[in-house]
C-alpha cells in the first residue's frame, strides 16, 4: 500500500487523524457486515460474509501495526495542544501499540479459529456436548495466552487480555468490587430464596406484534430518534452504530413480555451513548465511545434505573395494558420486572441480584482457564461448583451451563466483568445524577427524559473516549469506583420488595 | 501497509488470487453497504455511510494500484498453466493497469465530488433546477475526462471510460448496433404510435402487500433460492451480491402492478447470474460475474423473454388474478405487458423497444460531453431535440428531461450503452438456447425452468470471467453481438402485437 502523506507541524494532529479515521470506518463497515448477518442476512450468505469480515479485520491491523502510524503519533504528540488532542493521540498510540506488539501470524490464527468456532458451539450447545466444543475452546484459549504473552509477559494472561476492552481499570479495582458484590448478594439471594416469590400479572400469552409495538413505545418514550436508528430483532439482542446511525435489536418471548420490553430497554441505553457522540468527531477517538464497562453503564442505567424502577412503571403501566391487553398496576408490574430467580441458570435470563453472581462464575472460571490453573476439560465441573456455591443451584446439562454463552469462540475473553462494571457504574451515575438533577423520579414517571439525556450527555456521552475510565468516573460521580452505591441501592430495593 | 507474502513458482497463482481475494472482499462490503443504504439505512446516516464507503473505495484503489500486486501478477503469469488460471491474470492485470494509470489525486477527486453529487441531483430534480447541478456536472465530466486522458490518451474519452463497464467488446460493434437499432425501431415506433393502443386489465388500485405477495410467487415460480437471496424494496430497484447471497430488490406502483412484477423479474435475472457464480472461486475472477452488458443480458433474458413473453402468461396469469383480484386473460395481459408507450418521457418507465431510442438519446449525449463537443449548458437543449428525433416527444421540463437519470453523479459515466447491449445480447442467448433446449414455451408455460437455468448456468453463469465478453458472446451464441436477432425478434413481436 501506499504510505500516507504526512504533515509536520501543525497538520500532524490531523495527518494522524485522517490516517486513523480509515480503522475507525473499517470497524464500522465490519459493524454493519455483522448487524447484517445477525438481523438480515440469508442463511447462505455465512461462507462469503466469514471472508468481508476476515478482509475488514486484517486491514485495520495491518493499519493499527502499520510503522507509518508510529511516526504519524510521534510527529502528533509533539504537536498535540491541549488536552482533547493529547487525549486521541493517546487512545490511538495504545491501539498502535497492542497491534504491533502481537504478531500477525496469531492475529490470523485467532480469526481463522474464531471464524468456524461459533458454528461448533451452536452445534455443541445444541446436542449438549462439551466435548465437541473441547478442542476449539483449547485452541482459542492457547492463541489468547500467546496473545496476552506478547502483549505484557509481567502480567496474568487475564489481566493483559483484559486490557483491550478496559484499559484504564486497574483489575485489582474489579477483584474488591467482586468481592463487596460477593459479600452483599450471595447472602441477600439466599434470603430472598426463602421468601415467598413476588407475583406476575403478565402470565399469559402476548404475540410478536403486540410486544414489537410496546418495544417501539418505550423507545418512543425515552427519546429515541428514529431518523437516526431502527428496532429489528436477533437471537442475541446487541445494538451497533455511531452517532448518525445507531440500531438497536431485541427478541420477544411469548411467555415474557417483560423480557422483550427490559432488553429493548436496555440496547437503548447503548444506543443512546452511541447518538450523543459528538458528530465533528466522528471516526476519531473523540467520537468514540469509551470502553466496555462504561457503555454496559448506560444500558443498565436505562435497564435497571430507569425500567425497573417504580416510577417508570406508574408512568408506563397503561401503555403496557393497552398493548398487552394484560390488567397490571404500577405495583404489580414493578414486582414482576424485579422478580428475583435464584434458580435460573442462564445469564442472559438472571435478574438485577443474580447477575453479577452469574459474571462471578465466568471471571474466576475464565480466570482460571487463561492463567493455566485448569484445563478446558476442567470448565463443566468448575464452572458447575461455583454455580452451586454462589447461587445454591448446580447445571445438569452444561448446555444451561459453561455451554451457554456465545462469548468464548466469538473473540469476548476476560469481557464478562465488564457487565458488572457497567452495573456498578451505572448505580454511582444514578445517585450523581440525583445531586444534580431535580426529581429524577418526577421526570421518570413523566416521561420526560430531556434532562436526564442531557446530565449522561454532558457527563459521558459527549467526552467520547477524552477520559481513561478510571478519571471518567471520578469526573462524573466525584468519587472512584466501587462497588458501595450499588450494593446500598440494590439492599434496600430488594430488601423492600420482599419485605425482608 | 506490510507487503504480502509471495510464494515463487507454484504457489504464484495462489499468492495473487490471496492478495486479490481483499480487493473484492472489499467490494463486496461496500456492497453490503450499498444494498443498507438504500433498503434499510435510517435517514441521519448519511454522513457517516459516506465516510465508511469511501474509506472501502481508497482501500481497494490503493491495493489494486500497490507495486507489489504488480510483482505477484508478473511471477504468477509464468507460473500460470491452463487457460483459466491464465484469464484470472489477465482479468486482475486489467484493473491493476487502470489503477496505476489514475493518480489517486483525481482518484480521490471523483470520490469527493461524487459522494455529496447524489444530494445535489436528488434536490435538482425535485427542484426541476439544471443549473443547479451544471456546476457539479462540469467538475464530473472534467474529472472524467482526467480519468480517460490518464487511462489511454490516445482513444476517444468516451471510449477510455467506457473500457470501465465493458473492456472486452469494441465500440465499434455497440455503434453499429444503434445504427442498427435506429433503423429498426424508429419507424416501428412511429407506425405504433399510429395504431390503435393495447388494452389492459389491470387498471384498478393494487396494494402493496398484494404486489409484494405476487413478486414473492414469481420468485418462487422462476426457481429464487430464498436461503441465498431475500426480496426488499428501493427507490431505484437493484440486485447486490454474490453466489452466497444475492439480493433482489423492487418497487411498487399502486396504479400499475405489471411494473413492480416486471421489475421483480428483471431483478430475478440479474440475482440467478451472481447465484450461478462457482462457489469455489468467489472473490476471485473465476467468480466473478462478467461486464455490466453481460449481466444485463441476464436480467433482460428473464424480464423480456420470460416475463414478457405468452408462455409465461398462460401458465402465471391465474396467480397473478388470485393476487389482485383482476380478470385478466393469457392474452390480454400479454398484451397490457407488452404496451408500447412512445410518449414516455422517461427511460425506466419505457417498453422494451422505446427503451433503446431513449438509451441512444444518453449515448450521443455523453459521448458529446465527454468528448468536449457540446459543453455541460448545452446538455437539456441537445437531450430535447435528440428525444424528439427518435422519440418524437419533446420534455417539457428537465426533471422528465436529463434530470431524470441517477447515473451522472452516481459515478455511472459511458455505461448507459451496456443495457441495450444487454438487450441484444440475450435475445441472441434466447435464440441460441432454443437451438439446445427443447420446448423453452413449453418449459416457461409450465414454470419448469431447470432446464434454463441449466443452459445460462453453463453458457453464462459458470464461467465466472473467463472468457472476455467478445468471447462469451460467440461462445455462448455462435456468433459475434449483433442487433439482428433482436430486431427480428422485436419485429415479428410488435407486429403481431400491434397488427402492422
Amino acid at each position: 500500500m501506499s504510505s500516507t502523506d504526512t504533515a509536520g507541524g501543525d497538520g500532524a494532529y490531523d495527518a494522524l487523524l485522517d490516517y486513523y479515521r480509515r480503522v475507525s470506518n473499517l470497524r464500522q463497515a465490519d459493524g454493519i457486515l455483522m448487524w447484517d448477518q445477525q438481523t438480515t442476512m440469508p442463511a447462505g450468505g455465512t461462507p462469503a460474509r466469514a471472508e468481508q469480515r476476515s478482509t475488514l479485520s486484517s486491514l485495520e491491523h495491518e493499519l493499527l501495526a502499520d510503522d507509518e502510524l508510529g511516526r504519524l503519533l510521534d510527529r502528533a504528540a509533539e504537536a498535540a495542544t491541549g488536552d482533547a488532542e493529547r487525549a486521541a493521540v493517546r487512545e490511538i498510540r495504545r491501539q498502535h501499540e497492542r497491534a504491533v506488539r502481537v504478531p500477525d501470524d496469531v492475529v490470523a490464527d485467532i480469526a481463522r479459529v474464531e471464524s468456524s468456532a461459533h458454528e461448533t458451539w451452536v452445534d455443541a450447545k445444541a446436542e449438549d456436548d462439551f466435548d465437541a466444543l473441547a478442542p476449539t475452546l483449547e485452541r482459542i484459549v492457547d492463541l489468547y495466552r500467546e496473545r496476552a504473552e506478547h502483549l505484557d509477559a509481567s502480567k496474568h494472561p487475564f489481566e493483559a487480555i483484559y486490557g483491550d476492552s478496559e484499559p484504564f481499570l486497574p483489575l485489582s479495582t474489579v477483584e474488591e468490587i467482586f468481592e463487596d458484590l460477593k459479600a452483599t448478594l450471595v447472602p441477600l439471594v439466599e434470603e430472598i430464596r426463602a421468601a415467598e416469590e413476588l407475583p406476575t400479572p403478565f402470565d399469559g400469552t402476548y404475540d410478536e406484534a403486540s410486544q414489537t409495538a410496546l418495544s417501539e413505545d418505550v423507545l418512543d418514550r425515552l427519546g429515541y430518534d428514529w431518523t437516526r436508528g431502527r428496532l429489528d430483532t436477533a437471537a442475541h439482542p446487541f445494538t451497533f452504530g455511531n452517532q448518525f446511525d445507531c440500531r438497536v435489536t431485541t427478541r420477544f418471548d411469548e411467555s415474557d413480555p417483560l423480557a422483550g420490553l427490559t432488553s429493548t430497554v436496555h440496547e437503548f441505553g447503548h444506543a443512546t451513548y452511541n447518538l450523543g457522540l459528538p458528530d465533528e468527531h466522528y471516526a476519531t477517538p473523540l467520537g468514540e465511545s469509551g470502553s466496555h464497562g462504561v457503555h454496559e453503564s448506560q444500558s443498565r442505567f436505562f435497564e435497571n434505573h430507569v425500567g425497573r424502577s417504580k416510577p417508570f412503571w406508574e408512568g408506563f403501566v397503561g401503555t403496557v395494558n393497552d398493548r398487552l391487553g394484560s390488567d397490571a398496576t404500577a405495583e404489580s408490574a414493578y414486582a414482576a420486572v424485579n422478580r428475583v430467580k435464584p434458580d435460573t441458570l442462564v445469564r442472559v435470563e438472571a435478574d438485577e441480584l443474580t447477575y453479577h453472581l452469574h459474571i462471578l462464575v465466568r471471571f474466576e472460571t475464565e480466570k482460571a482457564l487463561l492463567g493455566g490453573d485448569i484445563e478446558v476439560s476442567e470448565v463443566p465441573a468448575v464452572w458447575n461448583d461455583k454455580m452451586k456455591e454462589y447461587l445454591g443451584v448446580r447445571p445438569e446439562t452444561d448446555s444451561e451451563g459453561c455451554l451457554q454463552d456465545i462469548h468464548w469462540t466469538a473473540g469476548y475473553l476476560a469481557a464478562f466483568q465488564n457487565y458488572t462494571v457497567g452495573s456498578v457504574l451505572a448505580a454511582q451515575l444514578d445517585a450523581a445524577m440525583r445531586e444534580d438533577v431535580d426529581d429524577v423520579d418526577g421526570l421518570i414517571r413523566a416521561g420526560e427524559f430531556g434532562p436526564i439525556h442531557e446530565w449522561l450527555g454532558a457527563n459521558v456521552h459527549r467526552h467520547g473516549r477524552r477520559y481513561p475510565t478510571d478519571e471518567l468516573v471520578v469526573e462524573a460521580t466525584g468519587e472512584p469506583l466501587s462497588a458501595d452505591t450499588f450494593c446500598a441501592y440494590a439492599t434496600e430495593k430488594f430488601e423492600s420488595l420482599y419485605g425482608l
